[in-house]
């Protein structure tokens, strides 16, 4: 085997794989890249045995170029090291042994069997489900956060993805806290888990600028971006059923800026150290107050519209609420209460509501 | 004590003085920040016991004014949150208790007695010596880094510093490699050696678009730059005689690239994580190789100029020379050698040779 690539396609190649690689797989051989050349391309895989990402690179004058077809692994170091050296660099593998040769530099290294490393997907033959770029990044943005990172209930840390074609339903939650978001429909039925560290995973490789590639199936899920596929087993179990936990109506409605809300929840809670914040409604604003154990603090935000009870107290998680706002980006949002000690809901002002953030409260101290 | 201060006032005290209240000073009130207002200034001090750090705040419309003088000891966390307010806001002490306000947000704090808080240091009563910012950044980083980071010997973790009315040398060693500069010179003798760390703070907490005035003494030093003077202890003991470790002659000189050199090495340490380096001298070029468990490389060089017998093979720390290089500025460097197995000099070329690099060969694999 032996091709030249630019620098910059082994940069790129790590930057893509390296949680891949970095990853604690027991498997030796998943700290290396499968590199397979063909007459066309070169395709690098990734794995840490639960996921996979292939990333194939055409042949293209001064930035890629095949000289014979093969397969081998190479270890993560020498790509770390190639990634040095500037310009052109040629690979070539004779036996065991792989050269590395740029202008007056040569490396030499050992590689790895190609027949040694795992079959690591199944190639994707259903029709996928296409995303923007940015939709792709406000369904994980929206609904990741919110998932459990306990492994006590694995089911409850990844992305539970509805998809009918009534409509494709996407909900995470770790059971203090919700996040939902609805988008496009698909032909088929499917109520599959994906880890939802795969998809914040795919948001940092993937070019937003181009579309994304949703293939779902019964045994895993591909997502593809440009010339790189990201495969991952799903999480096997029954999501819960969160649809009763999600009240169809409110008693209270409140509407007010929430990079201002944002901004008091934060001073408040690195004031106190405690993150439980109380919010009471006044007449014409709100108050938010929190203790600390030496420190006290206390911040009015004067709300765009209250419908609801003068004098209404609840107290939450200044965390929870902060990350479900930093989710939005609405400038406005609109909070919706049920009582002290029941479920609210977060959404946002003057967008289609399709995305839905639910909190716990908490009991006052 | 009540004053009234910009929140970039109040980012800019938290920003120097972070090392300090961040120190395990094992006595709490140096977690605090001293603050003094005066008819003029609001004075700000920080600690850990062994660096301190005076910021003086003049009044000023619309960025600080004094409303009632008084002292009192802030915790850092009153001062982490004030940061996160916007534009003026006030400070109040009555008894133990700091009351933070701006617009609608009232923060309150418990304060410590300004009577508890340690003198910190002497006022600088001698004449200083004074360097443009850019003359103290390179004093500093041509010599702290040779300094030792273990605490076996705590001399050698300090710059020495000479100041004689025939020149002032400062000199930092680990006994592996030694970095000399020196620069101006000073009305009376003494010999000092200050801790490398406080020097590199105040690299760092400086404004080097302003002089450094350095005040040295024979029982601390004192860095002012604009309103903040910095104050730390001398390390005690005698700093070993240096000078009979450099040589005042080469059997063979080597000029080169810099750069070059430095991006070669930094491949073959990242290459064989064996950080042992060999430079043979060749006719043309100098090829620099290293071996690691499974891997090897080598990488050629072009020489400026070359006066020595060739064949020469000598063996080095690829990061002790890094870090020379590194710290250096000049495009070409001279590297004077003696042997093998003696200490060799490197050396900017086309610069006054007032910079030193002295490295310690290793014995080759």
């Amino acid at each position: 085997m032996k091709f030249t690539v630019d620098q910059e396609v082994i940069k790129d190649v790590l930057k893509k794989m390296s949680k891949l690689l970095n990853g604690k797989s027991s498997i030796p051989i998943y700290s290396g890249v499968l590199v397979q050349t063909r007459e066309d391309c070169i395709l690098f895989t990734g794995s840490d045995g639960t996921e996979s990402m292939i990333h194939r690179v055409p042949v293209a004058d001064g930035i890629a170029g095949v000289d014979a077809v093969g397969s081998s692994v190479f270890l993560k170091d020498c790509l770390e090291v190639a990634k040095k050296l500037k310009g052109l660099i040629t690979f070539e593998v004779t036996n065991t042994s792989l050269m590395i040769t740029q202008d007056k530099t040569e490396l030499s290294y050992g590689v790895l069997e190609a027949s040694d490393y795992p079959k690591v997907a199944v190639e994707p033959n259903s029709e996928p489900i296409v995303f923007t770029g940015q939709e792709f990044k406000e369904l994980v943005n929206k609904t990741a956060f919110a998932a459990s990172t306990s492994e006590v209930r694995p089911i409850l840390t990844g992305i539970n993805m509805k998809f009918t074609p009534e409509g494709n339903v996407f909900v995470a939650t770790d059971s203090h806290r919700l996040g939902k978001m609805q988008f496009g429909e698909s032909k088929k039925e499917l109520n599959i888990t994906v880890p939802s560290g795969t998809l914040e995973y795919a948001l940092k490789s993937f070019d937003l600028s181009n579309e994304v590639l949703v293939f779902p199936s019964e045994l895993q899920i591909a997502f593809a971006n440009g010339n790189t596929i990201l495969y991952t087993r799903l999480i096997e179990g029954n999501f819960p059923d969160t649809s009763r936990l999600i009240p169809t109506q409110s008693e209270f409605s409140l509407v007010l800026s929430r990079q201002e809300l944002l901004d008091s929840l934060d001073l408040l809670a690195t004031m106190t150290k405690n993150s439980v914040v109380k919010l009471s409604a006044g007449t014409l604003f709100i108050k938010l107050s929190a203790k600390g154990d030496t420190s006290k603090g206390s911040k009015e935000i004067v709300f765009e519209s209250y419908d609801g009870e003068e004098g209404f107290d609840i107290a939450f998680s200044a965390k929870y609420v902060s990350d479900a706002l930093q989710a939005m980006t609405s400038s406005s949002i609109k909070i919706q209460f049920n009582g002290a000690m029941k479920p609210f809901v977060i959404e946002p002002v003057g967008e289609t509501p399709k995305e839905l953030q639910l909190i716990l409260p908490v009991r006052a101290a």
